[in-house]
């Protein structure tokens, strides 16, 4: 018999793009014992989950739950529900989820038109106001955070533009739900997904979804069924309803487990105060690089508070610093991706990882490898 | 603040069509710290479970990996990537899990014949020879274990028939991994899937998938891009393969964690010793059963091990037995589905719950019910 390898599983510091640490509680709910995705008391800490979703999100739409995957498969839940063949859909692209909502969407067989900004910068308002007054779009899709580049996106601002346009909006909050507000009802936002490993500091695997009235309507009434039986949001609202509880696909117990105290711990800290904390956490951090004589990647004010672009200098092996930082001190930061492999760190700050003393031990170690 | 529902959460026997119940050794390893989906260490894990499931698999495809969703996803993997419009699937049904194989085929744009077996009955080898000399498939797509009537499938004579015709051979082994054979070189499986939460005794939300070299030179080869990104066997295969490594989405390390460590027992325990205990327990079950006057929904012959549906007696609350097994003995088992619904009980042996002590205190909760 070979060593059990999960032996060499070490507490790591998770400081990269997500997954982040995880808080003692969180690990202690997901080990409660496995129930059955169809026993009564499963049922009520669904409608648990509903209810902690419909604060954080700040909404009351009753199509509010966790999806069965990561955030990926939420952001498939929103398109693959949401766009029916030959439908024409705007996709706001300053990074590489933008460009994966492209894909995505192209797939689903839409019309599909990718207004790209430069990485590292934010949507451009006015940009999108006068495509959307020359184009006639059903869906408009925009990240909220760019987590490959730690832009923050005015995604209340382009709610607006979408509202007027009377196309429905569709925002990626994988990388902001939990550490920024994001309040679907008053910024007009029709599907969002995010994710549980990000600023809810639970393990990945879950994704938090919600759909508005209308969007949901959509999603049930077109005329195809949507190529997609486990993400089909009509089926998995049936199993979300109270008054249905129709089985859909076997819901994990123990992740959403996880979900739930998550969520706890998030209201009970108060939102208000969690969003504080990743404002304060980040401004420490960009004052602690700074000092090291590092660049951030982002102007300020467009900056993620969670997700922290840094430029690597000049003569760094970038891949050999995150390389010792996992291996010697046991902390984990992200690389860049697509156009920005090599050039950038991100450092993330999401849920239970946004303290101090975490900042603190980074910047210690990364001072001596520098 | 709301009070903590997981505070109520109870130990529960699982002996319902799964989840089962998950042994100690799974749950610590689920509660290992999360560390990153890109994480070396990480990798390593991988390939131990793509060793793993190769041997409990008795299969060399390299493309065998855990699919981050529920079995559901699992059958979504192969359908989405190995069917292409218009291709001619036949979907073998004798139950709930063959009508949704062909939901979801029909979803790809397949041109899906289903041949309709009674419920309760196996699918008949002769009918499907004589079908497949009439038509031409690409895909011949059966269920296994079907756990909506807890009857076993000629899957080793039907993947002859398969090779045969020259089709791909799609096989549902959620309810019968781990617990029966499912050797896939032998049988001529091209794509298989299974659960997490069932024979293995992991929690819901990981879903083993192999794909034989032939079926994934379809899913990569095709010309049109597959409707799903989430699920791309292509895009995941990059992530698993230790040459590429290519980010894909957040994989749940925790999750991961617990399948390792299930599969790890289960070849620890050594897989023959496991299938014996399978068959040993449902024939101590079946024996107990029937001294109570119950009678089996299936014919001798064509049971699984695993999902015993037993006829509920005239004039029995089929749905108050269940209720009060659960509220007073915590115990779970099945209701019937679909046409089944009221007229049989499920009763799991799967995994860890396939015990003769298991059966004692399912049969000594039953007896004081009837």
């Amino acid at each position: 018999m070979n060593k059990n390898l999960l032996d060499g599983v070490k507490e790591t510091l998770l400081m990269g793009p997500g997954p982040s640490s995880v808080r003692e509680s969180v690990y202690k709910a997901m080990g409660k014992p496995t129930i059955g995705h169809l026993d009564p008391y499963y049922y009520k800490i669904m409608n648990g989950i509903k209810e902690q979703l419909q604060t954080a999100f700040e909404t009351k739409n009753q199509v509010t739950l966790s999806i069965s995957g990561t955030g990926t498969a939420g952001m498939e839940t929103c398109f693959a529900n949401l766009i029916e063949k030959g439908d024409r859909v705007l996709v706001l692209i300053n990074g590489y989820f933008g460009m994966r909502m492209k894909d995505m969407a192209q797939r689903m067989g839409a019309k599909v038109t990718g207004l790209e900004f430069e990485w590292g910068t934010p949507v451009d308002v006015g940009t999108v106001a006068s495509e959307l007054e020359k184009n006639d779009y059903k869906i408009v899709a925009l990240v909220h955070g760019e987590t490959s580049t730690g832009v923050r996106n005015p995604a209340q601002e382009i709610g607006k533009l979408a509202k007027k346009a009377g196309a429905l909006y569709l925002v990626d909050a994988v990388t902001t739900f939990g550490g920024l507000r994001v309040p679907l009802d008053a910024w007009n936002i029709d599907a969002v997904y995010s994710g549980s490993q990000k600023c809810l500091s639970c393990p990945p695997g879950l994704s938090p979804v919600s759909f508005s009235k209308r969007a949901f309507k959509k999603a049930t009434e077109r005329k195809d069924k949507i190529p997609n039986w486990y993400l089909d949001i009509g089926l998995i609202a049936n199993y979300w309803e109270d008054k249905k509880r129709a089985y859909h696909h076997t819901a994990s117990s123990n992740l959403n487990y996880a979900l739930y105290q998550a969520l706890y711990d998030f209201i009970k800290e108060g939102p208000d105060k969690v969003f504080a904390r990743h404002a304060e956490v980040h401004r420490y951090l960009v004052g602690k690089l700074e000092k090291l004589g590092l660049k951030m990647f982002v102007a300020e004010g467009s900056r993620l508070p969670m997700l922290n672009a840094v430029v690597c200098p000049e003569g760094v092996d970038e891949a050999a610093v995150r390389r010792k930082l996992l291996k010697d001190y046991h902390i984990e930061i992200g690389s860049g991706l697509g156009p920005l492999a090599g050039k950038i760190w991100r450092i993330g700050l999401m849920g239970h990882t946004a303290r101090k003393k975490n900042v603190d031990t980074f910047i210690a170690a990364l001072g001596e490898l520098l």
